[in-house]
């Protein structure tokens, strides 16, 4: 179950779709997977034992709100993140990178890195692709991310070459300081570069070429699920995804809405991580098999019927639509706890249905069914 | 387990302390007890088969908050408040008299009943004995409570005494009331009156002695825990539980802190409700084996030791006390979750220490380590 040495085995393929298993230190992973987002060392409203209840082999960290609160040390000290969280699982950790963009104030971007001020007290911060790999070894993540540059969309070209060709210059920086980690804190574990590029196919080609020289345990497409149309992000992928290796797990990053995950496997991706479930769980949204539904709206007063039919999560199996509208009414913490666990079960559910749908030659029948009515890709739900 | 007539079985006593079963249609509750509050038909932040994991045997649902929202009406038409919120175990149910009075604006009191507005909407509501055990009936609760005047403390005699005296003729139309409730609707389902009259002792006895007279399933002592020194809630207890008939559940409302509960059994009381161990444990602070402790304080964030190496719960098995200072002080609602879980195992906790020391005639020797350093009862954390 846990392996000492980091793998991917690919078991089925329909398509460009795929389905494996991820080795790692701390269990397998089973692909095309959904990573819950646990920013500050907490899948919100979630007990760590209901995340891995509803289906979830792997979550997501944030570097940069770890290494403001409580601080990468700090965490190190106390054990680690997996010690710390309460989750024995594997762990993937952004670089930062992103957060540092949307999140910071006064910024300042140098070849060295990101000078900024803590969003939370202002104190001033720096990351590099050297402190970013430094932190995350310290959490003990299990997939480390390379640092890079985010650049807000639309932007030229000029622009998205110059920051691209950065990222690329931080991401062998980021490898070397991986690479200088002891064998023992390596083991299992794995570095995982980011293609940028915006939504330029010529850079994203370059981009993964040039991560494929550096060499990475998995490649990862960033700066995607910002904004723009899904139509975009789906021939970014197009573009993308047949410059990757084919032996290595593939990341989208922040993505997405159902049928944007559902697009994406389409086009070969393996990994996928986004707020949008538990972030809607708390704002009173359910992703259910009839649809999105608002518990806020009235007519679920007296809808005595359960949140969805076709799930046994606790909030469809022992609670109504009408106890869920009650309870959001009146901002009970129960609301944010029920619909925050149906909604990741759902994404997970989603998951399995589309590894069982590779395995049986039937990917592009289900994905009829996710057909995207949902453009364009929400900014902000993206990353937290 | 389930029982077709409401009644008290008392099976040990120490002194003036007494454990044993209450006998009701939704199964038995050992005394003494501690019912956890779940005002809006929620024990906040938690989920109900947490709350029965703590060792609640029953819990208690408030009338007002029902009434106003979502409405008593609406969830007798969703099949009664127990499957409503899902806790299939005995509820007990205030009348609404002391939130009448807390939380509602530009009340008016008659004879008849009280008009009032609701601090959700200022909608125009009213409240009479009658009304409210109508809205218990249609909320199925197994324990109900008579409507009754809370006047504020300190007040004079003749003002506490005319308002007990209406209390008192409330407690008769009550009575009368839950008595037309048809046999089906009571089977196995209790009446308890409550008596007032502040903090005079000839007061308490006339009110015991009336509430007698009419005859109820248990005995309330309502209208204390409203910021009175705990030495005066403790004479008024001298004063009032030997004038309370030895064979029925007697319950204080709205108590308290763990000094409050111990000092109270010790004078005859078998039941207890509080939102402490609920609101504290929302508000970062934890009632431990140690003390109690405030999560925000610095001095915990590099503490990798448990809440409280007393106690199993998940908050103490599985997290440190640096891991709770981190989400109290983010803010996360996982935060909330854990502490209440905790406080709530740690009152079942001294519950059930209370029930064992009883049996083995020790009851003083426990209540030795709970005297009271804490006063004065702290006012508005009695009641939601």
């Amino acid at each position: 179950m846990t392996a000492q040495v980091f793998s991917f085995a690919l078991e089925a393929r329909d398509g460009a779709a795929r389905s494996g298993v991820i080795y790692t230190a701390r269990g397998e992973i089973r692909t095309p997977a959904f990573m819950p987002v646990g920013t500050a060392a907490t899948v919100k409203a979630m007990m760590p034992d209901s995340v891995r209840e509803t289906g979830a082999d792997i979550l997501l960290g944030n570097t940069y709100h770890l290494m403001l609160r409580p601080g990468a040390e700090r965490i190190a000290r106390l054990g680690g993140l997996h010690k710390f969280m309460d989750w024995q699982r594997p762990i993937l950790t952004d670089s930062g990178g992103f957060q540092v963009m949307s999140l910071s104030a006064l910024r300042k971007i140098s070849e060295d890195g990101v000078k900024f001020q803590s969003h939370i007290d202002g104190h001033a911060e720096f990351l590099s692709p050297e402190r970013a790999m430094e932190i995350q070894r310290l959490l003990g993540s299990d997939i480390q991310m390379v640092f890079d540059e985010c650049p807000a969309l639309p932007a030229t070209h000029a622009a998205i070459e110059k920051s691209m060709a950065l990222s690329m210059r931080w991401a062998k920086r980021s490898k070397d300081a991986f690479g200088e980690q002891t064998d023992e804190e390596r083991a299992g574990k794995a570095c995982f570069g980011i293609v940028q590029g915006g939504t330029f196919a010529d850079l994203r080609v370059r981009s993964a070429e040039a991560l494929q020289e550096i060499g990475f345990d998995g490649y990862a497409v960033g700066g995607l699920a910002v904004g723009e149309p899904q139509s975009a992000m789906f021939e970014t992928l197009d573009a993308t995804v047949p410059h990757l290796s084919q032996d290595r797990p593939r990341y989208l990053m922040g993505v997405g809405k159902p049928s944007d995950i559902v697009g994406a496997v389409l086009r070969g991706i393996d990994m996928f991580d986004c707020v949008l479930p538990t972030r809607s769980g708390r704002n009173g949204q359910a992703f259910t098999s009839e649809g999105t539904l608002n518990l806020r709206n009235a007519r679920f007063a007296e809808d005595a019927g359960p949140l969805d039919p076709a799930c046994d999560c606790p909030a469809c199996a022992r609670s109504s639509r009408a106890y869920l509208h009650h309870v959001v009414k009146a901002g009970e913490i129960i609301a944010a706890m029920l619909l925050t666990w149906h909604n990741l079960k759902f994404y997970q559910d989603l998951m399995q249905e589309l590894r069982q749908a590779i395995f049986e030659s039937r990917v592009e029948a289900l994905a009829l069914r996710y057909k995207a009515g949902e453009n364009p890709t929400s900014k902000g739900e993206s990353c937290p």
